[in-house]
């Protein structure tokens, strides 16, 4: 060990060479042009609950909880214990002629969690390779069953499904493709379900029957028979925690089978607790799709796990074509991979064992704390479900209109809560919170508090400089 | 623990539980659809060294490591700490707006190997998604540049490079495309580089001139504006162990250099020891590429790590664009992840210190004592570099025709192998063989004998089922 610990020794000079390094040698996710390849970011130290403590030794709340993944906390000693333990057990096996015990006994426990006539799971190491492996699986699907070109894929906008280039194709967010390339032919985009931003005297319900009539629209115009999938998270996390109205995902669910279009719920942010179950589709929502995809809480950051539930309905038609020696050629080193898969174990075993009662139980404090924050001027929208939230900054509550991209008001609250030890995830005019389901009350009401006079003081700031009315 | 020890009860009656298991809940890689979820692999109980050890109790070399990824080898307690102590630093931070000291030191101690002007890494989860991320790189590399239409990537038959939807797209082997689908339009294919194949009558000399033509060609007939990439493995890996003639991939890059085509190596195999090197790409074939992708070797398979080396020039040149604000949209959730990094310095630590020097040792016994089996007639040849080799057999060795594939020679050899004590991982009539890179002088004469034995045994079935002349 000897060599890490030297260098990552994080006093403020170890702090400022790290950086350094990290300047010099390190590209890390979204950077720009102008300074790819020269630009380092806060050095994080360690980990501690529901706390991170950054170089300056300043601990701080970790509001995004990671990116959405450390679900149990930082730092937990059983499943650094796994994963000692399953390392020196068995470290890696390939899935291509052999399985381990912790892949298969895992599968198991989480087909008891999922839906009912979901009883399988094709293992990846993420979210992307998720969404990758459910859509590379309708293709499949499909040409096995003779119908080739029932492929296009139907997404919306505000959504996130990964960072490959046909899972990145579906995403609907501002800044997503400016610059990227993505495969636009293979998919469909319809509205993002954002009550908050429905049209002006239309109510929530006409708006919901809306979107529900833009998808029947589409599937008119387009053809069911040129139709894969319907791709959506349950509720849309990076896209602002857009928290569907009404009975939307029961009546595109509907749509779906009546059109036979696989259903593939996106749950990478939304499983393993975040909304007080292990998955939200039909425990939440009320509905069974074809495929869910997970990831991040999975093994609550810990190891790079990820994961598609698939319904056996779609192995009984495979196997009922007359092609049954057709190769579903899609695999990867990490699939099934033990260690994942043993860390998963005990993330679920923790989830298990009280912290998704407790997750369910302290949410609605936490709901109702950040609600409180619409009381500021500057606070358009809180929003959220179970242990995720979202807080969205307007220009003025009067046309809700957003605050202007390049304001970044997100950054400046974060700012301010960072001095006063809460880390927040910012999207442009919005800030997210997630925490670490093992979040206290007393927690809760120290977050809420912060993040109330971060706003206040990010308002004062944007008045002096003329950028906001106030 | 008490879950997985005991579901992980590898009695005979505990095997048959976990087959069980799996059969219902379980999805490997590329199943076919008549097995597709309802479908077992034989069960690994446990790693050592060179070892693994069956359900049964039998120990088996594991001939391939992993899928060759396990270089330094299985049960390493070093590596195990290091999982250990990293988790119980820190599990998880959220690259996207701050970094860790693990990430930083390994991307300077990668940069110290990699070719000269090539200093910076950008990590991902293993190699798929470091194909992708180059791939999705040169794309907005081109575009900041003002060159959108030059993206087209040249990809060689018998290539493999992953399994998301666009690097699977430049996959080249039998079966990859039979019922997938892929994105053909971005893709141009040459011919593989496999001597073995090369036409009767021709030389090595000309059949290398002839690849290098075939490039010129290709490029004056696609216009170089609209090529963005040649993408290459050193040594076709999972292509049959396809060792290229000559200065074939010197006089590659000096095309590419001439036509400002990116050269994008992919190295997840050929990486981190197996020949020798921590890259192989300049240090043993004297080539400098744009970009290396790597992963499996990194960690020795233990963790999903992967990544892209990328050279500075690439940088420079999107810094004097007139994008500076265009932004690189992309990264995953376990882009740097702490854990990952220090498990791959670690490993890094282990080949720095003497297992690099023995690999390049002992691979001379290594490929002489596999050569020596091109005595026995059902083998056509036995290739590779380093401790990577092939067995290819062929129905006859005046025409060099492969077995049908249907007869998958390659699984009848393994089967007796894995009898007498060796996993091989059999590619339809090919086995290859990449031992762990701690696999000593007996041990490789132990690797040997069980394959000239278990070839004689195949053969002398073949004869007695009247599918083979001998």
């Amino acid at each position: 060990m000897a060599a890490i610990r030297e260098e990552a020794d994080v006093s403020p000079s170890g702090a400022a060479a790290i950086e350094d390094i990290a300047t010099r040698h390190l590209v890390q996710p979204w950077p720009t042009s102008g300074s790819i390849g020269a630009e380092a970011r806060g050095l994080i130290q360690s980990g501690e609950g529901i706390y991170v403590t950054d170089h300056t030794g300043r601990r701080l709340i970790d509001g995004p909880a990671g990116m959405w993944c450390v679900n149990v906390g930082h730092r937990r000693p059983e499943l650094a214990q796994v994963l000692y333990d399953q390392a020196m057990d068995l470290s890696y096996n390939s899935p291509w002629y052999t399985t381990n015990a912790p892949s298969a006994v895992l599968a198991e426990r989480l087909a008891g969690h999922a839906p009912e006539g979901m009883n399988h799971v094709f293992y990846t190491t993420g979210g992307s390779s998720a969404v990758e492996t459910a859509l590379r699986f309708m293709q499949f699907y499909n040409n096995v069953r003779g119908r080739p070109e029932k492929k296009l894929i139907v997404s919306r906008e505000g959504a996130y499904h990964g960072s490959t280039y046909l899972s990145a194709s579906l995403n609907g967010r501002p800044r997503d493709h400016d610059w990227m390339d993505s495969a636009s032919q293979l998919v469909l985009k319809l509205s993002s379900p954002n009550p908050f931003r429905r049209p002006s005297g239309v109510s929530v319900e006409a708006f919901c029957d809306g979107l529900v009539e833009e998808f029947r629209t589409l599937i008119a115009t387009t053809g069911a028979e040129r139709i894969g999938a319907f791709v959506a998270e349950p509720i849309q996390a990076s896209g602002g925690v857009i928290v569907p109205p009404g009975d939307y995902l029961k009546r595109m669910r509907a749509l779906c089978t009546e059109h036979d279009i696989l259903y593939i719920s996106d749950e990478v942010v939304t499983a393993f607790g975040r909304l007080g179950q292990v998955f939200a589709s039909d425990d939440v929502f009320g509905i069974k799709p074809d495929m869910i995809t997970f990831a991040k809480g999975v093994t609550s950051g810990y190891f790079p796990l990820g994961g598609v539930m698939i319904a056996s309905r779609l192995f009984s038609d495979l196997r009922q074509s007359n092609h049954s020696d057709a190769m579903f050629a899609h695999g990867l080193t990490y699939s099934s991979h033990p260690i994942g898969c043993a860390v998963a174990l005990k993330n679920l075993d923790i989830l298990e064992d009280g912290l998704l009662e407790q997750a369910r139980t302290i949410s609605g404090h936490f709901q109702s704390r950040l609600k409180a924050l619409e009381a500021l001027p500057l606070v358009g929208e809180v929003r959220g479900l179970g242990l995720m939230a979202c807080i969205e900054c307007v220009a003025d509550r009067v046309s809700n209109n957003p605050l202007t991209l390049d304001l970044e008001v997100g950054k400046r609250i974060d700012k301010h809560c960072q001095e006063m030890g809460l880390l927040v995830r910012p999207l442009i005019n919005m800030c997210v919170m997630s925490p670490p389901l093992t979040i206290s009350e007393n927690q809760i009401d120290e977050m809420a508090d912060i993040l109330d006079r971060s706003i206040r003081l990010t308002q004062d700031e944007l008045v002096r400089e003329g950028l906001w009315k106030g």
